[in-house]
């Protein structure tokens, strides 16, 4: 089969055996798979050391390094993409050791018995799409308020008037109040009732001029009779467009967490 | 050998075969690889679709689970521990079925070809020791002042003075201003001397009593003794109590990226 040409395996290999399979997937760049009986020396901005025990290293195409303990979700060593690998032998102890530069840091493993070795080129191009919850769209909109229109800013969320609570309230570039209410799949006649409910709420207490806005992918065209019907307003936002913007977001607290250290 | 017994290793499994060696693998609650070709479903309170492409999933001994693409540190799709997995295979899919309860989230990964499946009991009690650097013993005094003395408010941190930068700045029960230099190794007589001028140059300004307190594990006697000499104090702080407390905070931080399911 044609997989034996990008996949090796060892089971239970010597030291010896198992140093010269990872120096090879390393120098090819291929995704690395070492189980084993190992421990960790970190040591960069912050110290850490992880004493003996069995352990998934995982090296990646990229240079990325993570060490997985048999329980939880979090790798409990890692180095993000980029590291440089050096990979030894001394007095029976295979030590690979992962340096970057900036910041200067470095995570070396060793390992003193190995079960498995796994060296494989894999092909993965496939795209990754995020699609948001109703909750999702409204952080988008709080995190970038121009989602909803130029000019726009929030007052509050989950403001409590009678009927419940408004997603996103806030003040229009001219001066109005706007209630926004959000759906993430097209926009029902029940969600335009809803909206009309707040902004009667809104204008009894306000005395002042209110806009609804309806936020959702899209709208039915019935409901789009009904919202203009009732002084209402339609606008279109892709879920999908809410979910990048949270996931960069995400992304750079993740990273933020990652680059500290202090968690190694 | 031994090894044979806690670790099991098939290559380019069949299916059906696979789907065995799963199942028994879930159900021993062992760690568990699968390299293969695969797409992902996620759906919980965001909801993601990730295309076909070859990757490693892992599910753990205590129910988390992670898939990895060959590239980057972090995991495209993830549940925390305690997930509950049903296997099955539907025209030759494989599919593994991870749900959580609450909030109720399901990840579903299909299989159409496999590399490798390999479960295995990871002995694995060895201690995470970690020592934090001077930024961590900085923040953590941030986070928690309470850590130089019981009373004490931050005004500023990293403030410019002539001489430098003061690690932490502020005023103490008594209302007296607080100088605090850090030093994450024992304390030398460079410490003493950089905590003096930054005191000088902050009593001309100030025109007010300055207190100058040397945080650092420990201080040598002749340190400690220049340190009386130059009316400073000395309060000692372990690096590793800071390290605790901030890879708590950044536990939660990451708990909670993992939690928000927008980055799947």
């Amino acid at each position: 089969m044609s997989y034996y040409k990008s996949l090796n395996v060892l089971v239970n290999p010597q030291i010896a055996e198992a140093e010269k399979a990872i120096k090879e997937a390393v120098s090819q760049r291929k995704t690395l798979l070492v189980i084993g009986n190992c421990w960790v020396h970190y040591l960069g901005r912050a110290k850490s050391k992880l004493e003996q025990g069995e352990r998934i290293l995982i090296i990646k195409e990229d240079g990325s390094i993570l060490v997985h303990r048999p329980v939880g979700y979090e790798p409990v060593n890692w180095q993000p993409p980029g590291c440089i690998f050096n990979v030894q032998t001394k007095e029976n102890v295979l030590e690979i050791r992962a340096v970057r530069q900036k910041p200067a840091e470095s995570v070396k493993v060793f390992f003193d018995q190995i079960q498995l070795v796994s060296a494989f080129s894999l092909r993965d191009s496939g795209e990754f799409s995020l699609y948001a919850s109703e909750e999702d769209m409204q952080k988008a909109i709080l995190m970038e308020p121009s989602l909803l229109e130029e000019g726009f800013n929030i007052i509050s969320y989950e403001k409590k008037v009678e009927p419940g609570f408004v997603d996103v309230y806030g003040i229009s570039k001219d001066g109005r109040l706007v209630v926004v209410e959000i759906k993430r799949k097209v926009a029902g006649k029940d969600a335009v009732i809803q909206l009309a409910k707040y902004i009667d709420a809104i204008k009894g207490k306000a005395n002042r001029e209110v806009r609804g806005v309806l936020v959702a992918p899209n709208i039915a065209k019935d409901v789009q009779r009904l919202l203009a019907t009732l002084g209402l307003e339609f606008k279109a936002l892709d879920p999908r467009k809410c979910a990048e913007i949270l996931k960069k977001s995400e992304a750079r607290k993740l990273e933020a967490f990652f680059k500290e250290g202090t968690s190694q």
